[in-house]
C-alpha cells in the first residue's frame, strides 16, 4: 500500500491589503479545512502561489498552518527552492516542524537536461531529512521525464512518490504501469481536478486537487464514493464539477480564480500578488458571480444566496447535502 | 443513445515492394479484423497515412474495404481533403459505397481560425450527403476547438460526433460535461489507447484504437469487460498493453511499429511509404522482437514463438485465452 | 557565385467565384510581376496555397504560369507532394515546362525523424530531372534540420540551395557560416520579408518575399539599393515596411491579407479558398483599407486614392518614385 | 540618440567548492572585463544564474561588482525578482550602489496575461528609484509583448529601453519601427549573440551579449568596425563566432559552456550551480578542446596553446590581432 492517499488540499495564501500574509485567516481556513474532512495540507504549492512568495514567506506559511495544524493531519509542504542548498535549508526546517513529506518541482526558468534533473534530485534525496515527492508540472517548470521518475522511484527509499500536474493521463497510466509492480508502496497523486475519478480508476493513490479548498466536502465525498465503489456516483460529480473548475481557471491569472471562490465561503484572500488590470478585475467579480452560482449547484447554501443576489438564480436541485458530509466527518472525528 | 459504439480499427494500409496498395493483404486484414470482433472499420485513419496516399488512392482503400465487408460492420471513412470540394467529392464516394459515416479533421499545415473552422465545418454538413464525425487531433492538425464542438454538435444533426485524438483526457470530460446534457447521441470516441478504460468510465461510447488492428481480441474484450461492469479486469489489461503501444509508438516514424506489429499476426505491410534510415530500419527490426514478447504476455502464441525465436523468452502467464475470445466472437457471429 | 539570386515572388492563386483557378487573372498578373522587375517566379508556394489545392491545380498554375512567362524569367515551382512518387511525378512535369528548379518542404501532418528526412530528400535527388531547393517552414511542417541541411548541401549538387522561412535569423546565420565556405555556390534565400535585408546583409542570396507581390517595385529597390550599397536606404525601407507587413498577416488567415492587397494593385484575387466567417470578412474589408493607407505611404498612387476613399487619409511624403523604378526595369528589358 | 549603447557584458558567477560565490575572482574577472574594452557591466543576467542564487546572493553579487567597479563604466543589475515588493527592494539597494538602470524580466513560472504584465511594470516603474530595462526572453519567463512594450514606453520615461533575447528578428525589426520614430532615445538591445551584428544594421544601439564575457576583444572590435561602418569585417566575424557560440550552447546545461570557455582565460569558474551528471561532465570538458580551438581560431594565444595541449592543433590564421586590440583600449583609458 502506498504510504499517503487520499485528498490533499494545496491551500491559497490570503493577504493583508499591504501584501503582508493574512496569519488569521490562514490559520482558520487551515482549521476549516481539516474538519471538513480532506486528508491532508499542502502548503506552497502552485495554488499557494510559493513562487511569488520570498524564502522567508514561504517558510512561514508552513509554520502557520504546522502550528494551526497540531498534528492533526499529516503536511505535504512545497519545497521547490531555487538551488541545492536552499531546498535543503527548507526541508530541515519542515522536517523540524513535523512535516510528513516535502514536493519539489523540477527546476524552473532554465530549460536542463534530464540527467542534471535526476542528479538533482538524487542529491537532494541523499541529503534531506525529510521524505520526497517529486512534482511534475511541465507547463510551469522543466518536465521530470517518465524514465527519471522510474529510475529515481526504485532507487531512493526516501523519495516515496509523484504529484503529477501535467494533465497527462496517458502518461500517469504508463507511470502507474511501469512503476507499481515493483514498488507498490510508491505515491501517485494526480493533480489535474478534471480527472481526478479516472485517474483513481486507474490506480491513483489520491490527488492534490485545487478545488478541494473550496468545495471541500464535494471533492471528499468523490474520494469516498470511490473507495466505496459507488463509480456512477463518481462519474456524476466529476462531471458536474467541470464547468466550475473551467470558470475558476478562466476568472483570472492562476489562482485569481480560486481564490475569489473561497470568499465564497467565508474567507478573505485579499489583493492579488501579481496585479491584475481594471478590466481583469472586473472579469474576475462577474466571475464570482458565475462561480456563486455553479457552487450553489454542488449543495452550498451560502453560495446559493449569493448567485440568487448577483445574477438572480436560485441553484439548481442537487445530489448533495453538504451538511450531512461535514456532520459525517465530525462524527468520525470524535471517535 | 449515441449512433455508434464500441471499437473501431484504423487499419494500416500494406504495399506492394513498388509502393501501391497491396489489395490481397488489405483485403485479408479486412476480413480478419471482422472476423475478430471489432465494431467498425476505419479506413483512411491516420494509421492508415491517409496524408501520404493520392487522392486516389484513398478513394481505393474505402472501396476495397467497402467490397470486403459486404456490409457486415458500420464504415466510418476518413474524408479529410485539402479543400471542401475535396471533402464534398470523397463524401459522396463513401456514401455510394455503403459508408456510415466519414471523419474528418480540422485543416493541417496553415495554422486557421477557429472562426473559420467552425464555417468549414458547417459548410461541409450542410451539402454532405453523409453523416460526419469531427476529428480532433492538434498534434498534426488544427485544433477544432471546443466552443467548435459545442455549437457545431448542438447545430448541425449530420455532425453526429467526435473522435479525440488529442491525449488530453481533462478536455474530453469537459465536452462530456458540456454536451451529452444537451444532445445525448453525440458520439464520443476516444482515439487515444492509452486512456481507453478510463475515457470509457467516463462515459466515451468507444474508441477508434489503432492496436486493435494489431490485438482485436484484447481490445475488444477490454471493450466488453466494460460493458460487464468488470471493472478490475478493464483496470488490470488497460495496465498491461501500456508497455506495447509505448513499444509500437517508439519503434520509428508512426505508424511503422504498428505495421511492424501486425506482421507478427501473418500479414505483410510491405515497405514504409516514408522512406526510414537504415538505422532505423534496424532499430525497427529490434523493437519487433520486443513487441513480440509484448504480444505473447497477452496470450498470443504465434507471438509467442516468434519472441522466442528472436530473444530466447518463453512469454509471462497471462489473463487471456485469445482462442476462447475468438470462438466466443465466431458464436456470436453464427447467431 | 550562387546559382540563383534575387528576388522571386511566391504569387497568390485568384480564383473564380465557383472556387476554381481563374487563368485570366493568373496570367496578367504573371506579366505584370515580370514587367516590375522581379528576379523570379514561385508558384506553389505557401502564398500560393499549394496544400488547398488539388494535384491537378497544382500542375495546373504551373503550366499557366510557365506558358504565360515564355522563358523571361526563372520560375521556381513548389513541388511538396503527399509521398515520393508524386513529388518525382511533379518535378517530371515542371522540368518539362522548363522551370528551372522545384522546392520542397519537409513532410507534413506526421512528425518525423531527421533522419528519414535526410534520407527523403536523398532519394528525390537521386531521382529528380530538375534541380532541387529545400524549403524550410517548421511552422507548417517538418523542420529540416541544419546538419540534416549541411549533410545534403554537401553531398548532392542537385540539392542548389535552401529557402528558409523559419523566421530564425540566428540558425540562418549559422547556417550561411556552416555551409557557405564548403559550398560557396549554394543558394540561400531568405523567406521572411520582416528581415529581409538583415539576412541580405549577411550573405543571404535575395529571397523568396510574398509582399513582392503586392509591392514588386519596393522590394525590388531594396533588393537593387543593397546590390549597390546603399546600406541606409535599405535601412529606412526595411523599417517602413514594417507595419504593412504586419497588417496583410493580421487581416485574416493566411494569405488573405496578401490576397487583399493585391485587389488594391488592380488584379480580382476572387473568394478565400479556405472560408472565413462574416465577422473575419468584416475584419479583411477594415485592414484593406489600413494596407491602402501603408501601400499609399509607399508610393502608390492608386493606392493613395484607396485610401482617401476609404479613411479620409492623404497618404504621406514617400521615399519612393513607383514610376520611376517601373521605367528603369522598363529599360533594362529593353537592352 | 539612446541613453545607453554598446556592448553590455552579462557575466557568469564564479563560485568555490562549496557553492559560495567566489568574492576574489569576481573581483578578477569584473576589472578584466573593463580593461578589455566592454561599455558596461550586467550583473544578475541569465548567463549570471540570477534564478539559482537567493536573495542575499543576488544583492552581494551586484555590491561586489560595483565596488570593484568604482564608477569606471555604467552598471545594468538585474533585478528580476519573485514580486513587485523584492523587485522595489532590489532596485533601491541597487540604486543606492550607484547602478545606472535595472533590467527585469517577464514574470517566470504561472503564465499570466499580457494586461497584468503591463500593470506589473507600470506599478514597479512608478515606485522604482532607479531606470528601468525591459527584460524580453520567453523561452524562459512570460513574453513582454510588443503592444505592451511600446505603450510602456511611450508613457513611462524611467523605463529607458529593452533587452530583447527572444532569438526573434522579425519583432525586433517591428519594434524598431513601432518605438523609435516616437521615442528615439528609447534603447533596444540584442541579446542573441547570433545576430548582434544584423540589429546593429536595423538600428540595435547594443547588445548584451553573454560571448563579451569570453572574448571581449572580438565583440567589441565587432562594435567598432559597425561604428565605423566596416560593414565587411563585422559581417566576417559575426560568421567567424558563429561554431564558437555554438559550440558553448551546447557544451552543457546554460551557462555551463559560457562557464567553461572563460576558464580557457584564465578564469576559475568553480562547480556548477546546477549539478551535472558524470557523462555531462565529460562532454563538458570534451566541448572545452572544441572551444578553445575555436577561441584559438579569434587570435587568442592562450586559447591557443590550450588547443594544441588538447586536440594537437595549432590553431588557424585569424583576422585578429588581440594584443593590439586591448593595447588600443589601454590608449583610450589613460585619455
Amino acid at each position: 500500500m502506498s504510504v499517503l492517499s487520499g485528498i490533499y488540499t494545496p491551500n491559497i495564501v490570503p493577504f493583508h491589503a499591504d501584501h503582508s500574509i493574512n496569519e488569521g485567516e490562514l490559520r482558520r481556513m487551515t482549521s476549516w479545512l481539516i474538519d471538513r474532512g480532506i486528508y491532508g495540507l499542502y502548503p506552497n504549492g502552485s495554488t499557494g502561489e510559493f513562487i511569488r512568495l520570498s524564502f522567508e514567506e514561504r517558510l512561514r506559511v508552513v509554520e502557520i498552518m504546522a502550528d494551526e495544524n497540531k498534528g492533526r493531519l499529516p503536511i505535504l509542504a512545497g519545497a521547490a527552492e531555487p538551488n541545492i542548498e536552499q531546498v535543503l535549508k527548507a526541508c530541515h526546517h519542515y522536517a523540524d516542524l513535523g512535516c510528513r513529506a516535502v514536493s519539489i518541482t523540477g527546476p524552473y526558468y532554465f530549460k536542463v537536461s534530464q540527467e542534471s534533473i535526476e542528479l538533482y534530485f538524487r542529491e537532494i534525496a541523499a541529503k534531506s531529512p525529510i521524505d520526497i515527492l517529486l512534482y511534475n508540472i511541465p507547463q510551469f517548470s522543466n518536465e521530470i521525464s517518465l524514465p527519471v521518475v522510474k529510475r529515481l522511484a526504485l532507487d531512493c527509499p526516501n523519495i516515496i512518490g509523484i504529484k503529477d500536474s501535467s494533465r497527462d493521463l496517458p502518461r500517469f497510466c504508463t507511470m502507474l504501469a511501469q512503476i507499481k509492480p515493483q514498488r507498490p508502496d510508491f505515491v501517485t497523486f494526480i493533480g489535474t481536478e478534471e480527472i481526478l475519478y479516472p485517474a483513481l480508476m486507474m490506480g491513483a493513490d489520491g490527488g492534490t486537487i485545487a478545488s478541494s479548498g473550496v468545495m471541500p466536502e464535494v471533492i471528499v465525498q468523490l474520494y469516498r464514493d470511490f473507495l466505496a465503489g459507488r463509480y456512477d456516483a463518481c462519474r456524476k460529480v466529476q462531471l458536474m464539477i467541470q464547468e466550475l473548475i473551467g470558470a475558476m481557471f478562466a476568472a483570472g491569472n492562476f489562482p485569481e480564480g480560486f481564490r475569489a471562490a473561497i470568499s465564497l465561503r467565508g474567507f478573505d484572500p485579499g489583493p492579488p500578488r501579481f496585479p491584475l488590470s481594471a478590466g481583469e478585475l472586473a472579469h474576475l467579480e462577474k466571475s464570482k458571480a458565475t462561480i456563486a452560482c455553479l457552487l450553489a449547484d454542488c449543495g452550498y447554501a451560502e453560495a446559493a444566496k449569493e448567485c440568487q443576489l448577483r445574477q438572480g438564480k436560485s441553484g439548481a436541485a442537487t445530489p448533495f447535502d453538504v451538511d450531512a458530509i461535514v456532520n459525517a466527518v465530525v462524527q468520525r472525528l470524535k471517535q
